[in-house]
């Protein structure tokens, strides 16, 4: 019996070294988690869900994905005992660029480069050191959805089922391109001191909003934004003067910024270049097989969902995955103009397919309404 | 009989000064501008076709649209007199912020902002410099939609028709999210000088070419980028190391890197923002109408072409430009995964398409091959 944080707070857990794929070192790695339910089984056969979350996201899957995490939800915690893990190289608790190096001042510039495969290798370090060999599914979208495919092929004895949402089987080119703009925007910053800016200055943050501010265009989709901000001028503000003048915005300027400067509060921009590297060596191909093969190998049972605006990850990249992973489940499309932050914001579409999974995962039944609570229901445990 | 340039030669037309729609004034000005063809008709009944540059265009669209006008060509300077200027703060050749001030020094942050109606008066000016009051057509893409757009509901009267491509009614909110994002990128550059460097330094350029950067990744579509790139290293370089490192790259980094390099060459940061800030103030209605009454009040004939791949102009605003505007001769789709940019790049669907607007708006018949040259050809001349 594993050894878990107590429900809802955030707990550490320290896992040691990891040697990155690329043969980088890091030491002495805590863990941030979180979960919700009480686990049932054993370390082979148990009610563990695992999230995955997304670039910026955090352990507290139960408030980002709200609407589909708790009691009756569609990840019922009555049922499932939910776990989620901060990322290595993130900032919400797990050891990354702003924390601690074991030889003093912070690591920075010595953390090493991560792919989303050691992102996987440290969350399976994470579980064998909290006791448990296997998890009953493992969901993510966006660098969750990398990171859940990678489990699959990485591990696909340690779980039962993934859920892939919002991702591809590899960065395009042109997720590097508009990725390595956003690292570049961080880097250019003067504050930005090689990655060693901790305890010199307050950081990068104009680069970090600057990217955000890319980064969000990639995230929601044009009709959402258009629908929201169209070409309205901020409140007292005259985007159309004589003159250029920055402090003079259209309302979606003025958006942006706040989405920067939100982002700069909660985030550090260390983490946000380590993770978005991690993200440009996204490849399920590397060192195996060609990409359809790689593709191919992968059994676990696997449910594939895209949104149909979504440009950072166009759909086509979902029903690739659809077409060649060994063991699809079923696939679908969020319908929504909201673009890749769909699988964040369409509670209801998401609230359906998140019932079908469980449902398909457990007894191949479609889903109704509650069904989690079916007595009839033959679950796994 | 206007006094033309020689044909095909770079030529400079003083057209004196000019107010902006925001009340600043252009002291001055000078078009640079260039024609193929002869000239045939008078003032008012002629067979000018006027040609609309992009954002980082210029006079020479013999070159850049080298598939498409030339003798024989869809635009054919055997029959029609091609003209191609250079835009209002731009950089080749016509008045910008790199040119020189009458008071001495260059323009620099005293070049005011201009609109695409300015854009648009001002070669209105230019036209009626060189004694031609009306024209047989205007034709442009992106920015040059934009002009397009905006002489057929300005000077109605100037122009038979007009040809409209992978522009839409106003800015969307997500462009000018992703157009102010460069300027932020050049305008955050130390080497700005609040717009003032010429003379000082080299000027902005690491931030130009970042902001190039991010537009060719709206210009191009993801799947011509990945098609060409994919996640392949650049030759001699390993983006898969151990630390993250800027000078070992993905092969569509140092493709984006070219990118910008050429463009620091041949374009100044100062036009750069000048331009883009014209894009974030088009908008068709502003002070006329409902977006929708505007467009329908355009009644010059008008074919409207979009591509289906473009996520900086999608698809769907060339679908709501045909369904408003108040006399639309046709509507296409180019189809290609080059995005945006193939209405630049795909000559033979190019070709196929000017050849039926000349016919169109000529004598209304079906294009065929060599059209222009028809003996039967009931030209308006």
């Amino acid at each position: 019996m594993p050894d878990l944080a107590t429900p809802g707070l955030l707990a550490y857990q320290p896992i040691g070294d990891y040697e990155t794929e690329a043969g980088g070192t890091i030491l002495d790695i805590t863990i941030a988690y979180q979960r919700w339910g009480t686990f049932q089984g054993d370390a082979d056969t148990n009610n563990v869900i695992l999230i995955e979350h997304a670039l910026t996201g955090d352990t507290d899957a139960a408030e980002w994905w709200g609407g589909l995490i708790g009691p009756g939800k569609a990840l019922d915690t009555e049922r499932w005992c939910v776990i989620c893990t901060n990322v290595i190289g993130g900032c919400s608790g797990t050891t990354g660029p702003a924390s601690e190096h074991p030889d003093g001042g912070k690591w920075g510039s010595r953390f090493p480069a991560t792919s989303i495969r050691d992102q996987v290798g440290v969350e399976k370090q994470f579980l064998d050191a909290i006791g448990i060999n296997r998890v009953h599914a493992v969901i993510g979208g966006s660098m969750g959805g990398a990171r859940t495919l990678e489990w699959a092929a990485m591990y696909p004895d340690a779980l039962d089922a993934a859920c892939v949402i919002a991702v591809s089987a590899r960065a395009s080119a042109w997720q590097i391109g508009i990725q390595s703009a956003q690292i570049s925007a961080i880097t250019r910053d003067p504050d930005w001191h090689g990655g060693d800016y901790y305890g010199v200055c307050e950081g990068p943050v104009t680069g970090l909003a600057a990217a955000r501010r890319i980064a969000h265009l990639t995230y929601r989709g044009e009709m959402e934004i258009d629908e929201r901000f169209g070409t309205t001028a901020q409140q007292g503000e005259n985007p159309l003067g004589e003159f250029r003048d920055p402090s003079q915005r259209f309302a979606v300027d003025s958006y942006l910024d706040y989405q920067g400067r939100k982002l700069v509060e909660r985030f550090d921009a260390g983490s946000y270049v380590a993770l978005t590297e991690a993200l440009n060596r996204h490849d399920v191909s590397r060192g195996r097989a060609t990409l359809n093969q790689a593709l191919y190998s992968i059994k676990v049972p696997t449910m594939v969902i895209g949104v149909d605006t979504d440009i950072l990850y166009p759909f086509h990249q979902q029903e690739h995955l659809s077409r060649n992973l060994g063991n699809v489940l079923s696939m679908h499309k969020l319908v929504s103009p909201v673009g890749h932050d769909a699988f964040l914001t369409e509670d209801r579409q998401m609230d359906r397919l998140l019932r079908r999974f469980i449902s398909l995962v457990n007894d191949g039944r479609e889903p109704t309404d509650g069904f989690g609570h079916d007595p009839e229901g033959a679950w796994i445990i």
